[in-house]
């Protein structure tokens, strides 16, 4: 199983701290261990590690960030977990999908929970590579977060015990940290030819990280793009 | 989602109300609203209903029965949670294999869930047709009695949403206390033969449950063989 090692969870602002002994103990049931926490709302207590059970260690060993971005920046694939319905359609897999992508990835995988209330925000959907969606009564869709995590760890374990395997990759992924680096240089320079208005930036950026989250980047094609972009940040520099 | 609404959720002297609203809601997020208590060893509070959240009423309408052989009474389909290990192995299948069965099949099928600390005890897993395991990290196998109900009702629903349908059944199976009045009836003629000795049983009835518990017994060959019972009784006696 060591192919579950690979795999974090990541709590974005959870404001309920029983929500996160509850996860930590779902997480060790299924062979999970790492656990990201990003700006949490709530103080871990003597109470969330006794929700945790035998599972204490998992939640002495979370990290924390204050961004989603950082908690996920080694990262060579993000699945975030979202409600059908946005606006930009991002590429969607079901939680079987999502556990044979996890396991089968080489890299670093983070599966992204959103707040109890809301969820995610649309920024932070549009850093994960793909979202899962959890095809849940529409009459009542309200999973709890530490209930979700048990039912996508549970999907990550089957597939490792079907006997998926991290592929083999000569050509590594780009890692989320590179990927944004890009994102940032891109609307930089998208900026700097004025085909980018900041003051009205519409939904360009999100509407070509999608592009980019179905491609899968990687690492290679990061530093041609990156060498492209700067290339042409000198040309437009010379032609002011 | 027709086929979700024939699934019975059975929890067996469940010690913590918290794990009560916790299996309602996740019941009632996939489509599940048919909740069986078998004496609790709890109340069924306020706080129990504000842990349910939207699923108040899967709580409010679950029904209270003293022993597991009444709350399955109508059920001809009885799936038990189980740890893989037991001296006797009974017909197993994976939570995904389950959903399958649970869907297909014709009459009501319950799912049932044991207690916190100990799951459930051989006589009630022997009362069950199947069993299903949730194949969980050996080193820490302490899955939460809800977070169970999670996975197993997403199984259910995760079939229901692909499509498989309840089976039509020219010979419709035989219902548990059929099945139970049966097993009773055996029981007696095995001692009134002499064959079964009652103050010494050793685990015969077990293993003839076991046998049937693979046959799927219908109800015409539920009637066939109480009628072959009723006639070793009556020579028994003319023996005499």
């Amino acid at each position: 199983m060591e192919a579950l090692t690979k795999i974090r969870i990541v709590m974005v602002e959870t404001t309920l701290a029983a929500n996160i002994g509850s996860a930590a103990r779902a997480m060790k049931t299924m062979g999970l261990a790492d656990l990201v926490l990003i700006n949490p709302k709530c103080e871990i207590d003597d109470q969330t590690l006794a929700i945790a059970a035998g599972a204490e260690e998992v939640v002495r060993n979370a990290r924390t960030y204050a961004t989603l971005a950082e908690g996920v920046a080694d990262c060579t694939q993000v699945v975030g977990a979202s409600a059908r319905t946005r606006s930009l359609p991002w590429p969607m897999v079901d939680p079987d999908e999502m556990g044979q992508i996890a396991v089968s990835e080489p890299g670093t995988v983070a599966i992204v929970l959103g707040r109890e209330s809301s969820g995610l925000t649309n920024e932070e959907l549009a850093i994960c590579t793909k979202h899962v969606h959890i095809p849940a009564n529409p009459d009542y869709s309200s999973l709890n977060v530490a209930m979700a995590v048990q039912v996508l760890a549970w999907s990550c374990r089957k597939a490792a015990l079907a006997g998926v395997e991290p592929e083999a990759s000569d050509e590594p992924l780009a890692e989320v940290q590179q990927i944004e680096g890009f994102y940032q240089h891109l609307q930089q320079v998208l900026v700097d030819i004025e085909f980018l208005d900041p003051n009205n930036p519409r939904h360009l950026m999100v509407r070509l990280k999608r592009l980019f989250a179905r491609t899968q980047l990687e690492q290679n094609e990061v530093n041609i793009l990156r060498g492209v972009l700067a290339h042409i940040q000198k040309k437009a520099k010379g032609a002011k």
